[in-house]
């Protein structure tokens, strides 16, 4: 499988990113939960993020604003669900632009050889708002994050 | 199409409940979100139900336990993240029997002619996961809890 892998199967609700790191488990999952981290490869190359709220436990929410290179700020957040250090994240994910809008992500990190594979599963309320998300350019900026992620991990 | 109806395409990650109700639609809102009517409504018929926390707003937590006939308990759990009254809820759904198991529910009411139509949409972070509700007996649950609410809505 390639490092970086996005699969979205025809008629599903679901969205399934598998991403490989050489990198201990441990250190990945500081990287999803540091709010001093995030800042530094959540979102597409080229943009900044400022994280408004981040309480990394069930039930506390997190809110992150994208700022792009003409100075549009996009605002998203959720709510914890579950928070098991070092192997699983679940949340809820809606962007403000769309009110009503949610979904609901899973991250499951697992660890072999020193290596890491992070499994981000992203269920939609409909078919149709799962290929909107992939229409909006959701593949390019989970490559970027990817991408700048990689080089973050390299100097942890 | 039938007053109750439960649709679960094989292989897809999500169930649709269709419920007809003759009353009007802020009726049917108020028993979804007011905590004194859900114990009278919510769940299997020779159940009880206790409201823990319900703090109807986006971001507000709910929290039901329900008492079988045996005395045996349940808790169920999620968060608000989007409420539009008369028309829309959106929230998570856990069971505390197995932690880590979320699933997204968007409740979407619609009236026409003085009455009311209710679509539960419940969508799952696997197919198994709905399947697995599915064998648990969450059809007649939900059959149950139409009836239990057609009769409290003839009361107020």
């Amino acid at each position: 499988m390639a490092p970086f892998n996005l699969i979205a199967e025809p008629g599903s609700h679901a969205i399934l990113v598998t991403q490989e790191f050489n990198t201990p488990r441990h250190l990945v999952f500081k990287a999803y939960t540091d709010p001093a981290l995030i800042p530094q490869w959540w979102g597409p190359k080229n943009t900044t993020l400022t994280v408004d709220r981040m309480d990394v436990r069930p039930g506390g929410l997190w809110r992150y604003v994208e700022r792009d290179s003409d100075g549009s700020e996009y605002a998203f957040r959720g709510v914890y669900h579950e928070i098991t250090s070092p192997e699983r994240l679940v949340y809820t994910f809606e962007f403000e632009g769309m009110p009503g809008h949610v979904l609901l992500e899973t991250v499951t990190l697992t660890e072999q050889d020193g290596k890491t594979v992070v499994t981000d599963l992203l269920v939609f309320q409909s078919v149709e708002a799962r290929d909107g998300m992939l229409q909006s350019g959701m593949q390019t900026g989970a490559k970027d994050s990817w991408d700048r992620l990689v080089e973050l991990l390299k100097t942890l």
